[in-house]
């Protein structure tokens, strides 16, 4: 295999957004995800047409980006607006389930930011809903739907160029800039913990890039060094998983990476597979420029390394309304949200039975 | 910190030899390492007098590389021989420590490649010969102790430049290249394991950098999904450690690393640490070039990065030789390799009970 032969992007069409216009509304402000969701929804073509939040400031600071939008009464206004046929949330994490149940129930479909639940009491909530009323509840796992070189290396290992995954490791260093967080996220009823919140993301990479629709958590590890004044937070979260066809993996979270690097974290993975070993550094090539998006690969041919950003497009919002429209799954099958984050709730309760 | 102040070199002074000159023998040369450390332990002034191994064609290759040496007719001769100090051995990992016992018992030190031992009863026999004989048992764990961006970042590390260490993830791809292997090295029996055999490199660096003096194995496992010709080989190990402060790891080695990166593997760190995040590119800067010694330090101050290559040096066998001198430990502590073995050969044994 030649670098030009992996490195072909010529599948990457634009994506195509559906004839008809959806109207969505924005509920649950809680997480700045919502930003990236609803930008999102809006260049796949959606009409942002409601927003809600029982905070006013956060509501005030949305319709500054969003100044065409108009600001609901309440939930229940929206629910009951038969024009709205789409939700996009990124409320407090512990609440995204049940509001997600709320709208299906009131037949719309919901689109969550990761984590879309922190139980396995919600989870089930989120599969009666869907069985009973027929609506889509999809969770946006950005780091795995919405990343360039992830959308590259699904495609290319989907079209067998590396062989099987063997094994897959997930680094993701985080900044915590504590005083800018807000209080539920130091809390662990309304947080979850970081094997839900930021593992959801890897754990969905994980099955996906090995190619399991199930797993089993091997071995699970919170701790909190540095932060003894936020007792129920997890500074540092480890996972391994073992995949039902015997692929490895290990997830790293971690919230001590410092401000230095100008950029949210340094995300990295190391996937081997059987003809190939590729590296990714999604978010920066750190002590050589703040260019995301790097996938690098040796192969039995040599070394290929490019960055991919610019290059590969997003095509996950446009999925979205595809299959708000067609009723289709394109964008994030049910099947994947419960898997995962079934997962990675086990792998929460686990770690911290161990620490108990 | 400034650039500047993280890469100072002041503090690598050229290593210093004992007056007196070592005369050394290599007993054991299953392994290439073999000619590493007797050409470490040449250049730190020592001389090399006798060889011997049961395999004539290893003693040729040997006797080829240094024509200078005897080779004596069996391993007693040696052990009889009162001019010999010290015996250095790169022989089948399970022979090892028996090899170590009866050198020491024959009044002379002993310097293994590591896997210095494979089982816990061995590591036993090791003890007890050391407390009766009052001889070095000296490991030698190269990545960790003889590896200039290593030697550099426990320096730094240890002057308190960025703090404690968090967590470690150390993952470490080798070129398998079976047809180059000996039987040995598929055989349980007489390699100990992937844990084991490379583990030992890897669990004596998180000890060092985490300083920690021991640790809990929190999870294990070995699997081998590419070679099933090989029933008893560990084609991938992991490990997870939790060390006595808390601070946390991860080890990953795999035999799955392609041909096309024309070099061994590509060994690398990731070490979060409470005022710095750091990572070793040990061995190659993938995509980039094949110099090693990468050292990449992200602090609040921003991104430093240097390959270190060339400006530490090599102390380690100038230290064995002192220690074999002057009766000290400067090298490399017993208790070093009593802690690193014990954790590496349980881990091996968890790994391997949890596939039974």
């Amino acid at each position: 295999m030649t670098h030009e032969e992996f490195f072909d992007y010529s599948a990457f069409a634009a994506p195509v957004a559906p004839d008809e216009e959806i109207v969505f509304a924005a509920i649950g402000l809680a997480h700045g995800h919502i930003y990236g969701i609803c930008h999102g929804l809006l260049r796949a073509g959606a009409k942002l047409a409601f927003v809600y939040d029982s905070d006013p400031a956060l509501v005030a600071r949305f319709v500054k980006e969003f100044p065409d939008v108009t600001v609901a009464k309440s939930e229940e206004d929206i629910l009951q607006n038969p024009a709205v046929r789409l939700v996009a949330s990124a409320d407090i994490p512990a609440r995204r389930a049940p509001l997600g149940v709320r709208v299906m129930q009131a037949g719309k479909d919901f689109l969550s930011d990761k984590a879309s639940c922190t139980t396995l009491s919600q989870l089930e909530d989120i599969k009666t809903a869907c069985a009973q009323t027929g609506q889509k509840f999809i969770t946006y796992f950005g780091e795995s739907v919405d990343s360039e070189s992830m959308t590259f290396i699904y495609d290319r290992l989907s079209r067998g160029m590396l062989g099987r995954v063997n094994s897959v490791i997930i680094s993701a260093p985080h900044v915590l800039n504590a005083p800018s967080r807000p209080a539920w996220f130091f809390t662990r009823e309304d947080q979850g913990g970081v094997l839900i919140d930021i593992g959801s993301h890897q754990v969905h990479q994980f099955l996906k890039l090995t190619g399991n629709t199930t797993a089993t958590v091997t071995a699970a590890r919170v701790s909190n060094l540095r932060y003894p004044q936020y007792a129920e937070f997890d500074e540092v979260g480890d996972m391994m998983l073992t995949g039902e066809n015997g692929a490895v993996g290990f997830l790293h979270i971690s919230w001590d990476f410092p401000l230095g690097l100008g950029t949210w974290g340094d995300p990295r993975l190391i996937i081997e597979a059987e003809k190939g070993y590729i590296e990714l550094r999604k978010n920066v090539n750190i002590g050589v420029d703040k260019t995301g998006e790097h996938v690098f690969v040796v192969t039995e041919d040599g070394t290929f390394h490019e960055s991919v950003q610019g290059k590969i497009g997003s095509s996950f919002f446009h999925r979205v309304l595809w299959d708000v429209v067609h009723r289709t799954d394109t964008a994030l099958p049910l099947e994947e949200t419960i898997t995962t984050m079934e997962l990675c709730i086990k792998a929460q309760l686990r770690a911290m039975e161990e620490n108990a």
